[in-house]
């Protein structure tokens, strides 16, 4: 398959709320953060609103960020498997385009209705919005 | 000048504690949401971090969205004033390209270092990110 | 009809979390707050939880207010549709007085059971709670 | 001193990040609430920002509330000390006016720019907002 | 009964969102966090998840805490009651091991599946985890 | 060095604002949470406030949990570097005792004044609290 560049979309600000004691960008805020985009490219790729974390690989913290600054995150899918999805993912400066985070591989399984694992059919990215949820799909009609 | 097309660019994953008590997405968190968005469009077109909400236009909420949709916000410049820049915003569903929301003018303002109003210095739309704010620039060098 | 004076009710400190990266409050916090005093309004009027945002007019952004600012909300209705309800809204500085945000007209639409605008039958102010929701109605009984 | 009858303003609409796992409201939700409300009556009261919570009698969980419903909370001043503020407190629903949570005695204690308990120079309440804090004081002339 | 010493568990570093305006941690936070606790412990012992706050013993907020700080809530079982659990409650600093705040009595109120009060059938502390919920037994088998 | 047993504390009652849109507890949070109490850990081991994030090794979410589950984060050192800590994370739940994450290396740095890796003169585990912060000490003589 061809994996894609990595798209950068989702921005933050980083505001007093997203700061540890030291007054740098707290680790958990950006954690956060990525699994909420990784988790939003997961459904747009499988067409599926029943997606979970399953995995990630480890996770460098380059750089970090302070009061004011802001980043942007970006995702591309490098795997597609019968249940499940890869994904890479980077977290950077809008700016300096200096990274502040890596992770090379997080997993994402397809669930089914009965909330376990079940084939989603794609082996390759969509750059459309074609793989409309069945539930969206359904109240279009 | 130029004014670009919109670019949506962050998106949400709408989560229980963005509903309102009748379970559609509430009012303030996308209100709340949009404005963040334009504060960080806003200070990428203007190179500043100092930038703050001035304005909103009529703001019409054309439809709603519900636990587990998809949205997504963009923004366009569409006036440089001398101290200010004006945008035309809009959030809609990452599927179905409904829109929820569309605000014609958000303006911001360009503030320096004593808070007040202060030239910025541009007058059209950039794509790259050429407008390091100071502090920035500063860092890097 | 008659429309009231503002009745200034919802107070908040300004706290650490309100802040935006510039140590003002953040506009998006602000905007969040007047929707759901809107909301909690619009409610005892209507008699019914289930009234949503449908419309703000232009927002100014006279004032800001810094960390340790006391802030409250006030509300009037100004109009009384057949499924909606009119209001206008400020926010000022507890102590000075001074105008934070003002919005002419913020319409909330009366939701029926289906989710579908329904007519509320109400056409003036009350300045008691007599209009009780069904389902709190009820409960009592 | 006279103490006059409770007043009732900050309103909150219980949303579902305000509930426990049982699905009513979280009483840790509560006291925050309360907890806040009091720090806003007390610096109104004292015209000074630096007041902390010192101490709250007993607190009775009279009934609960679930998602949706609106509520008030209201404080009235009881006792001026030297240093300190007595309130008390209560929070009720909106519509059945039937008290959730009641707390008969909050005190608050006046901090100096030290940091330590320092006289206020009260006596009785304020029914208007004719105690403004210094530093408010200050950047209005 | 035997009721035994206090075990110290949750353990939170003070962020600037919980900070009050004067940059001391907000008395709100406290309590939410301590309430929480409580509903966990109050649900260990009783074997129920069905547990709601029903009094708070006066609360003397002996000392405060800044950012960075770290803090540890504590809890024992004070008394069994038919429908109800008493504990003792304190959270304090973790190195300077200063209490911060004491609560001698928080009384729980064990719910059945209509939401009314229900017999627990305990009379002592558990210091194991063998008071399963039904629902999490039944998962099990 | 001797490496001790991991120590469960930090607890934790999966609330709705918990939930991802599946109605599972959602990877994002879990994420937060343990990296807090990795930041916690890391403070009460090498006596300083100022340690940040810099690794975490691959992460398993091995099961989740739902709406009103317990959970409980455990921690312990595993390697300590000349600026760094090494540690193996785990969450649990705490009735059914199944495993929710591991994390095999969670490692922070320990930073001096300057907010640059700086040595901390520890080489083993400490089970008391006798490595306090030099801000600390300081205020308590």
């Amino acid at each position: 398959m061809n994996t894609g560049d990595i798209t950068f979309r989702t921005r933050k600000w980083v505001r007093p709320e997203d700061l540890n004691a030291n007054g740098t960008l707290f680790g958990g805020s950006l954690l956060r953060w990525i699994d909420e985009e990784a988790a939003i490219y997961a459904i747009v790729q499988l067409g599926n609103g029943k997606a979970v974390t399953k995995y990630m690989s480890e996770i460098n913290f380059v750089s970090s960020a302070v009061l004011g600054d802001l980043i942007e995150m970006g995702l591309t899918a490098t795997a597609f498997g019968r249940t499940s999805l890869t994904m890479r993912a980077e977290v950077r400066n809008i700016f300096t385009r200096e990274s502040i985070l890596t992770v090379e591989k997080i997993v994402f399984v397809n669930l089914g209705e009965d909330g376990k694992p079940a084939p989603h059919g794609y082996d390759s990215i969509t750059y459309d919005r074609d793989r409309i949820p069945v539930k969206i799909a359904n109240a279009q009609n």
